[in-house]
């Protein structure tokens, strides 16, 4: 048996995906910046699906800008906004693209404050209210947690900001939360938002910001104007094509699939009461994302059990793909850290991470290779 | 009839490579960054991809960082080095990815020499010989000129570069010339080279920068430490192994494809004759590349023609597909300016650029439509 448990990680693409980019790949080949039918082909294909993916978060057209993914994403916002003197509010828990483009940042006179966060990981509102400053130009925050999936408010978030500033922007990294939460820009008034196709069974390399207008980035990329000149590059249309296809099936199925995962991390929740000496940094409440469940295991290493879990088919991480470095370097996640837990459980931390390609008996499967080893491991550690 | 003369713009992909990238998007999903099983696959499959295109420009395979494309290549590449007060040696011509980033370099206080141009296009190497100081840290020189084809000898330049520097780094923007014409890193002795796979029948939104090792570059998009620390964010596994597939069929192909082009573009020479008021800016000698044909049509506009051209079902270009606004701008091209061309032959200026997926016979079909038009358009303008 083989059970994917990883799909904060990246997802699997639905064959109704790759149809899409096989039928990119073949009819519009055309590039959309040529003056000729096969370019106006492919722009028209561009915008039909700016106009598809805008409307699932209640944006216009005009206000998707396609890129190749996540990082680029965040690097987009950050780099394009802030500047030296200018001063950013964030969380210490962000994903590594946030955090690791701040550290040059911060060495060209970017200030940055990092929100305080309760035991969940929730954020201060408070601390955010007092935080904010005549320099504050970006207030950046992600929806749900790669790691232990805690969900941050939004609409409130927004609202401080309003209130305090009305220079600040918002930016909020939704690559874990987009076709799995509803999101509304207009109602929660974000200016940025960034997304990453292959985390709701996309193709890897595509992604889309969406740019609330009037606001403009500097671009990243320059050159030609592609991208309403934020993004020089002829455009992947077969990839955003791709991702168009994906972002209509799981905002369609939102609801259904929510309740599927939630299902099973519930499931998940219930059987693991039976598991000796563990700590669930995921409750089981509406204020976690329900494809995410961070368990931190006592007295065994997360990789360690990472590999045994992997010898019966069983596909989990430790944490975010890309802090793999982070971890080396701190024995274990930097997310947990952040929420104060003790060595030993940021060490024994495994993240389980769900699709609605899971099924819920996989969980019995997966519980019962647990237990078998964490038996195994904890008894050969002493 | 419907004929393709705009590959310089894009080209289709070859359906080995549509066959790849479903095997890629189906078999190959792990985020290369996981630790476990399918991750490894991934990642095992990328090194694979790295060491195959390698080979073809003989670098090693730890050489080889994929992107999306050829315009974050060419940022990368001039982003990552020059600093302020860095001194920049590159050509009045080069694609807008590398004319509109040093824009805002120069702003940053990076100093540029832009080389003077023969009236073919050539860069005059007494220039470049004595544009190089001790601040140079960067020659950055198209390969293939992708409006006009025409050849730059990339042997000189460097030996040039080396003679009369030990710091500055040569950087090859072979986003033309890659599988076209042959390229040895290691016997040129090249530090940079970008290159884009939709060029060659590749996916587009992917490429790869080689980069001489122990050369380093800082990355334009930080987080994660893929790439080997140079850009973060999970790799586009189908899309580079849809670019291995392509290069590999390019390169296998490479003689045979540039005497088939070579043909195509002597025939169309050849043809011209019978058209008058006109001026070949891509000649027929081994200085330019068979790719390109670049003609100046006396009396139209280009845009004029590509669009009678184009209800024929044959689709050029009026130059770059991402310079288009630089076109509007000044009446024409800003290539077919730079060699002093009147603005007559600027305004009129028509790019043909073939690939191995043209047939010679559609050579005589686009005379034929060419002659048809040009009657038709020079009369009414009367």
């Amino acid at each position: 048996m083989e059970v994917y448990f990883d799909n904060s990680s990246t997802t699997k693409p639905y064959t109704a995906v790759i149809d899409e980019v096989v039928f990119g790949l073949k009819e519009f080949y055309g590039n959309p910046s040529s003056l000729h039918n096969l370019g106006l082909k492919s722009e028209k294909k561009l915008r039909e699906c700016r106009e598809v993916i805008g409307k699932t978060i209640n944006a216009e057209e005009n206000e998707i800008y396609f890129n190749a993914g996540g990082s680029e994403g965040n690097n987009s916002v950050l780099k394009g906004i802030l500047k030296p003197g200018s001063h950013l509010v964030t969380t210490p828990f962000e994903h590594a693209s946030i955090l690791n483009t701040i550290k040059g940042l911060e060495t060209s006179g970017v200030k940055v404050t990092f929100l305080k966060l309760d035991k969940n990981g929730k954020i201060d509102l408070e601390h955010l209210k007092n935080s904010i400053t005549k320099e504050t130009v970006l207030v950046s925050i992600m929806h749900v947690n790669n790691e232990i999936g805690i969900i941050q408010d939004l609409k409130s978030i927004s609202e401080i900001i309003r209130e305090n500033s009305n220079r600040a922007k918002f930016h909020v990294d939704a690559v874990q939360s987009y076709g799995k939460l509803h999101i509304d820009v207009k109602k929660i008034n974000i200016d940025f938002l960034t997304v990453s196709a292959h985390k709701f069974h996309g193709p890897k390399g595509v992604g889309f910001i969406y740019i609330k207008k009037p606001n403009v980035l500097l671009p990243l990329i320059e050159g030609g104007a592609q991208e309403f000149g934020l993004r020089a590059g002829t455009q992947n249309i077969a990839g955003i094509m791709g991702l168009k296809t994906a972002a209509n099936i799981v905002n369609d199925n939102i609801d259904e699939n929510y309740q599927k995962v939630l299902d099973i991390k519930n499931k998940f929740i219930e059987k693991l009461k039976d598991i000796k000496d563990i700590r669930i940094n995921s409750l089981p409440t509406d204020e976690f994302s329900p494809y995410i469940l961070n368990v931190s295991f006592r007295g065994v290493r997360g990789e360690v059990l990472l590999h045994f879990l992997e010898e019966s088919g069983i596909y989990v991480s430790t944490g975010s793909a890309c802090s793999s470095k982070e971890r080396a370097k701190i024995g274990g996640s930097y997310v947990l850290k952040c929420l104060g837990l003790s060595a030993d459980e940021i060490s024994g931390g495994i993240r389980f991470s769900f699709s609605d390609d899971n099924k819920i008996e996989e969980v019995d499967y997966v519980i019962q290779t647990l237990d078998k080893g964490l038996k195994f491991l904890r008894r050969i550690k002493k």
